[in-house]
């Protein structure tokens, strides 16, 4: 999807000229007249709503009545769509085509979920059947305990993804608990028995910084020495991964973006661990229903391009720069944190895919969210009155708790309208209490968020979709917002070089802390000769920091209380 | 702070006119040529870096010399808070003034860290000998046994608060899960033994729906009948507190907002529980320290009204609308949550707070973040290359792994300059690789995260602030933020009835689904006659849900798969 939408413009080559497109200068007309239609209006046109209504794959639908949008302006998005070709750039994605431009690179993870491929199902077979062992109890330590957790050691992408989907779905057979930043082991590891848990170390090059500091503390808490049956990675290297001591290496192909990796295995194995075989293979079927329904179905009616055509609308043309993801289930309370990598890491570009030239038009959408409805005793009360934010609302059709899931859903339902429409106009509330509506949202309903029954499937363009319910959730948010970014905006969603400037200046800092620390002079840092780029004021915070760790009393040697 | 910024307007009861004064239309005219000036120009000057740097109590300081102002712009700046007579509002809100128009209530939550209050300290001195009880296994339950985990029942500003300081500083002596969706229930109490398990349920009206309902819950999983040894109460209703059947009530003044309770007694009573008396005291201390700063320090030198001045320029005269908060440090990861919810829900206002007229500018931030380093792993791709979005750096000088914490350290110190210089113009970058800069940001550091000693203080001006570094960290971000808000903008930060509306409906759409569901028609919902205010679209999403939940094979009656 995400790709799709982007397809188009960088398949023409004309990234840096998408505004002086017919199809965009026709949107930002249409626009105008769309900014002065109140959503109040739009959404008592029967024929409208109808038409603004879409049916996905496995029960999935969309409402998306309450977008600005008419019939007209879906039209002039299809057609825009359609000009920039972001069909074609779909295909040459499934294909396996190098897309991913400026690390000569194919984006495959669609491949992950369809068994075709005999290495990715023989990575997938040993996934499960590793898994089904673990929980079983038939696979046990070398003193011959069960195993009672798992400790995934990975950050970013490796994380993200992979908490949002076990958060999701887990059962009580094992504690799962997730290690990313360098000073979360104590937290992480409290009250695991080192004896009984099994450290899953996942990154692609497995040189990651924080992943293979915070692994080796693992080691050593396991034991140290030989610890080998309890260690496990993920990873491309097989060198590394042996080299580190570990018992097993599930594959983690180069194909797949870090992002996108939660139906590779740093996704699917903690999956797998935590909610069994069964629900992890039938999140792989959903993913891979997904892909086809995104590989298939026509523009139209297809969920993430449409989806995707909106993010566009809301962005470009009416500048809401914006867009909270409201899931109305606590299970699914790292989904926004997950959509939030998903978009602005894929999205967050400001030059072209092929013509690497400065975009015409900003790209990418921030995105941040909390459950519901958590959400609506927090920032919902900006999102009523003050400047509007597109809300996706995600919810399930059928609950757990059928009394409470009553009283969830009639929250769902009442917020989009709240938002639409607003209080009533006839002056009998205080200011204070009166709010204009026109705020738009869209409704994702899925019949049912199984974690035990596992019929979930999602995956997306770069993640796994496929507990047959909530894959399709994170699935199809996922990808439509991808897509926009990619083909429509005509920009690379596939790497993250914005990243990689930030690593090295803390290379540079990191090794300076190194050596001021180092240093025989008592002044520290301020002996140091500051690197050239440093500035007046890193200089400063630099010495301050210094200066507190030559302080061994423990406080601050600023502080004057 | 907040107050301060939002009161001049208020007080002068000009909020609608604000866009006229000729302050601001000298902020407008000296934006111009702050935008056309580079970050990286800025940062070289030596004595602007040592101007726009801040001390706060207990060895706080703050860097705002990555932000795009020169000491021109501060002083402009200060001119309009003083024309909005900020000062005058802070000390309105400090006596006690009932600031919060439209519920006609005075804002005091600065009272819970004063000792000058008898009728506050007497429930402080409850809370802490309780929780010691607790803790030292004196108090045990009806059967004898000592409590091993807390589960507290609250939604909204009830659990961020409390939840971010939990997790922000408690230790090992007992588990703390937090319960606030009505979905939660089986994941919050999972492993947890009922018979060891103290609930506390907070709510001020202790009528909350969510709350109640999982108050129920809990009160049943505990083993129904009297459970009154393992239920306390945090509320401002002693009666609901009697009837519902807890043992022991602990104050929840009326005069403290929801999301200002993490001083009162919801927050309090959860961290004495899990970090000890001695913390919880130190954080009320170093709340009060921010508070006596925030309401001595001159307006050049007021950390809570610098940094809100710093929202107003960039927000109003710069045109960013969001700011993302990143703390350096994973025990903060709840952090964003609780600022997202202060300002969105305090400053998400669009009219003024004493003429009910519509604001004639913006007011309120989109407020998101994640910990760093996992945030840079993320979304720091966007922060680099798309739209400019302003940082909040917030870390701490010393950490407990010292390797561990230069590499964190490292990384706190090298983003700033990474956002604000970018990649050097020679053109030896391929364009995917280059980063124009001229990103701001400010750093926030505190000498200590330090959950065992209980040394940090921190609040805010509705949010306790003192664990005696913590403290001051959420006390000043938040603070500083909300006075924007309240005070230049001339709105009232201390109500929130955009979420009024929602709950009105969703009440309408409850009663609609009961009705349907005991509609003995073979139709359901579509037999109900629909009220007035629903539209097609939402008729449609009520059909699909009442079929789902009449079908009782379990599945999607939509689904075609």
């Amino acid at each position: 999807m995400m790709m799709t939408v982007g397809v188009l413009i960088w398949v023409v080559g004309v990234a840096s000229g998408l505004r002086e497109r017919p199809e965009w200068r026709a949107l930002e007309a249409h626009a105008e007249e769309m900014k002065a239609t109140h959503l109040r209006e739009l959404v008592e046109d029967e024929e409208r709503c109808a038409r603004l209504f879409l049916e996905g794959p496995c029960g999935l639908v969309v409402d998306y009545a309450r977008q600005k949008v008419t019939t007209r302006t879906m039209e002039l998005l299809f057609g825009l769509a359609k000009s920039c070709e972001v069909m074609a750039k779909r295909d040459r994605m499934m294909r396996g085509e190098r897309i991913n431009t400026s690390e000569d690179r194919a984006v495959l993870h669609a491949a992950l979920r369809s068994s075709r491929d005999s290495r990715v199902e023989a990575v997938v077979e040993k996934i499960l059947k590793f898994a089904e062992g673990v929980r079983s109890g038939d696979l046990r330590t070398a003193a011959g305990d069960a195993f009672a957790a798992v400790l995934v050691v990975g950050i970013g992408g490796s994380q993200l993804g992979p908490e949002f989907v076990v958060r999701a779905l887990e059962d009580a057979r094992l504690e799962t608990r997730f290690l990313g930043n360098v000073d979360a082991f104590e937290v992480a590891t409290r009250g695991l028995d080192p004896r009984r848990t099994l450290v899953v170390v996942s990154s692609k090059s497995f040189t990651t910084t924080e992943t293979m500091r915070n692994a080796e503390r693992a080691k050593a808490w396991l034991g140290g020495g030989d610890v080998s049956d309890r260690v496990v990675g993920c990873s491309a290297s097989r060198e590394k991964v042996e080299a580190f001591g570990a018992s097993r290496l599930f594959e983690f192909w180069d194909w797949v973006g870090g992002r996108f990796s939660a139906t590779a295995s740093p996704g699917l194995l903690p999956l797998a661990l935590a909610a069994g075989a069964d629900a992890a293979r039938k999140f792989l079927d959903g993913a891979a229903a997904v892909d086809a329904h995104f590989a298939e179905a026509p523009l139209e009616r297809n969920v993430p391009v449409v989806l995707a055509l909106l993010g566009v609308w809301n962005k470009n043309f009416l500048d809401l720069c914006c867009r909270a993801v409201v899931p109305y289930a606590a299970r699914l309370a790292r989904f926004p944190a997950h959509v939030q990598q998903l978009e602005m890491e894929s999205n967050g570009k400001s030059v072209g895919a092929n013509d690497h030239r400065q975009l015409d038009v900003p790209a990418g959408e921030i995105v941040f969210g909390e459950p519901g409805t958590d959400a609506q005793h927090s920032f919902f009360q900006f999102l009523h009155a003050a400047s509007p934010v597109p809300v996706d609302f995600v919810g399930f059709l059928r609950g757990t708790d059928a009394a409470a899931h009553d009283d969830l859903s009639a929250n769902l339902f009442a917020q989009p309208d709240a938002l639409a429409i607003g209080t009533p106009e006839d002056g009998t509330l205080p200011p204070y209490k009166r709010f204009a509506g026109d705020r738009p949202s869209l409704t994702i309903l899925f019949p049912r968020l199984e974690p035990r029954s596992a019929r979930c499937p999602f995956r997306d363009n770069n993640f796994p979709t496929n507990h047959p319910r909530l894959g399709r959730s994170s699935r199809f948010t996922n990808i439509a917002r991808r897509s926009r970014g990619a083909w429509l905006w005509g920009i690379n969603s596939w790497d993250q070089m914005g990243v990689e400037l930030g690593k090295t200046l803390a290379a540079t800092i990191r090794a300076h802390i190194q050596a001021a620390k180092s240093s025989s002079t008592t002044d520290g840092v301020v002996a140091q000769p500051a690197p050239a780029m440093m500035n007046p004021s890193t200089r400063r915070l630099l010495d301050i920091y210094a200066r507190a760790n030559r302080d061994d009393r423990g406080g601050s040697s600023l502080s004057s209380s």
